[in-house]
């Protein structure tokens, strides 16, 4: 069956998901635990047969270590959904309520999205991450995972479904595309795909988002600044740099600029090249940082996402020369600054148009297990619908009910009647 | 100047918007008001040059009915920006605030869009909507309205501007565009604009989705329809499937398509038809339909928006099939169910995939008025963002904010520390 004819059929059985109890729902994720623990010497033999192909074809040390799944990430999947059990139902609740007139009542209700395509990398702990986020936000979804974690993904993704469908979840509610060519399939399903979530690389990402009419949720780009002020505590800005640019280079929320205030930086920058040249990160300067310390130069229109051991260093004359450039520059993902000053800090938290805006530590926080969300589907840099790290909260839309006893407008059109707009608590 | 540097401008000059206190975005308003009374001379003599140009141009009695601005309008719109000043304030609400680690706060505060462009139909009062929900949200806007209204919409615009200007808004934040050509250099301005917010006919909303990268919110369809269920109380239901048909049939929630309980149509249709021919509205049915009513013939996969004083008719077996021809033929906009039984209600309110879902009322209560959110920017049929009518909950984000005190990942990820995600009450 083409990809078309599956998710015409999974949008006809989303109303039946999106009115499951959230019992339902629960019962699923604890029937996915069981059946992955169970079958867990199958899934590490699917996975030996992945890491196999990996090493025939030649596959990067990196992509390896993501693809590599063994009981200790089985243990952080089976915990990550212990989380998900334990939070509240995002859906049927009521965010508004509100009687418009006698017997005339609004309330706005959430409500699961619909219908969501997934598009991720070749992690197999991410396939049970996200299909747990769609399940407990009643979502149904379209899985589609790197190519490399093929056999590992199939098992997986055979149990999960066997998971759904007991606890009563229709299934074509979720499938798996197996198929590169299926991609460019989903992407023309605008009347029936709700939302699209890539992960992946920046060119993979811009492609997506050039190449379909369904909304795109997700980022791009991850340049992420850390801005030193003048008013900084210097021996809390040096491990604080060293953990946003080393702690893991490949991640969008690693620091890939840092500002630095021009009073500081005779002082400051000595000392924080050291600690980082320790670490095995090279930077790139202004010619004014190259100045001061002996650094590779840097084109002063080029600041680019380098996820590796470099750093892009830039002098500022305060915050609002920060500011600017990290709004014309940036990618409003995640920016910090380092300051004692709470009027400065105030100033760049408010001013800098970013998803995450920090004061005193690591751009890395920015995740959701980190924000608590027990899991994210990705990190928004978009400012629509959500934003930052996404969870169960941006995996749910609303609706309006309106509950009459046969109110028709004219009679407020003319004058009869009149609206009296009580809030009501529920 | 060109809109892309114009709304490069605006883009510097939003963050200090979004930084502004309510009191700088209420004064704005309190001196729209006071300019628009103390020139509302100069506004209609304005508004009679554009009326003078309408009839030398042929323009449709409908156009020119939305053209005129008087009295009676400004004074609407004066209690309009009323309404908007006794709204709280939208910006700045924490809605989340989490202690994730000692030390380590996570907060999430509500914040503008940024820069909205809004391009609507030639409505006068339109423009001063509008612009009064984006200074109140502390949006930067772009306005774009409809060419028959330039003379209008220049002494506005010049009012407002001069408004915002003295309650001490940047003057950059708010543009008005006029020439239509500059719509498309509009389009192409994604690293600028945020959101568009297309109001017009489908073609026109159509055009503008499939010509830019930037969000597009709005509906391009309003396929509305009323179930009329077995259990409805049928002499309630007559005047509500009237109004939802005939109070306004130009608007985007008037109704469309009438389902009918094939059980009680024998009896229900010949009274229907009798009260809608009376004013003047043509039926459109199946062939089961033309078999109890005389009806003109409809083609069944031909469910269209009319505009017009037209309905089409079906009927169903059911709660169940009603829902799902809704959530195939409909634009998700707003449906509505005439039943006594509260188990149909709640199946009906619960499946239907659409922004409103009614009971025993009308269509026509989908408006931002109406629902008591002041006035709105438009209606949304997506389910990303805002869904309904969107007032000035719909033109705000939020950011995270993540205070620490040289907080760093590697701690975390070692296992040296551990979050205990404790959320703190605001």
């Amino acid at each position: 069956m083409s990809i078309r004819d599956e998710v015409r059929k999974m949008k006809e059985d989303a109303p039946f998901l999106a009115a499951s109890p959230a019992a339902v729902r629960d019962r699923a994720l604890k029937l996915i635990q069981e059946k992955l623990s169970a079958h867990a010497d199958r899934i590490f033999a699917a996975n030996a047969d992945d890491l196999k192909a990996a090493d025939e074809g030649g596959v990067s040390p990196a992509v390896k270590k993501r693809l590599k799944f063994d009981g200790g990430k089985l243990s952080d999947c089976l915990a990550g959904i212990d989380q998900l059990l334990k939070l509240p139902d995002p859906l049927q609740k009521v965010t508004l309520s509100r009687e418009l007139d006698e017997g005339l009542t609004l309330t706005r209700i959430t409500c699961p999205i619909g219908v969501i395509g997934v598009i991720f990398e070749a992690r197999p702990d991410a396939l049970i991450q996200i299909s747990s986020l769609c399940i407990k936000s009643g979502n149904c979804a379209v899985l589609k995972g790197g190519k490399e974690t093929k056999y590992t993904n199939r098992i997986l993704f055979s149990l999960i479904h066997e998971a759904v469908v007991e606890a009563g979840i229709p299934g074509n509610c979720y499938i798996q595309a197996e198929q590169h060519s299926e991609i460019d399939e989903l992407l023309a399903c605008h009347n029936e795909v709700d939302l699209l979530i890539p992960r992946g690389s920046n060119a993979f990402v811009q492609h997506i988002m050039d190449n379909t009419k369904i909304p795109v949720m997700g980022h791009a780009d991850g340049i992420c600044h850390i801005y030193v002020d003048r008013d900084a505590d210097q021996e809390m800005a040096i491990p604080v740099i060293v953990d946003a640019k080393t702690q893991y280079t490949a991640a969008c929320n690693a620091v890939e600029t840092l500002l630095v205030h021009r009073e500081i930086a005779e002082e400051f920058l000595p000392k924080l090249q050291k600690e980082l040249q320790k670490n095995g990160v090279r930077l790139r300067g202004t010619a004014e940082v190259c100045g001061i310390i002996s650094a590779e130069p840097l084109d002063p229109e080029e600041y680019v996402e380098y996820l590796d051991l470099i750093a892009s260093v830039k002098l500022v004359g305060g915050v609002d020369e920060a500011v600017e450039h990290i709004n014309r520059f940036g990618s409003h993902h995640t920016d910090s600054i380092l300051t004692e000053n709470d009027e400065t800090a105030e100033r760049f938290l408010q001013m800098v148009d970013s998803a995450g805006v920090y004061r005193n530590c690591s751009t890395r926080f920015a995740d959701g297990f980190r924000y608590g969300f027990g899991a994210e589907v990705g990190i928004s840099t978009g400012k629509i619908h959500a934003r930052g790290p996404v969870g169960l909260e941006g995996l749910v839309t609303y609706k309006y009910r309106l509950i009459g006893d046969g109110h028709i407008v004219g009679d407020y059109a003319s004058g009869r009647k009149a609206f009296h707009f009580r809030d009501l608590t529920s």
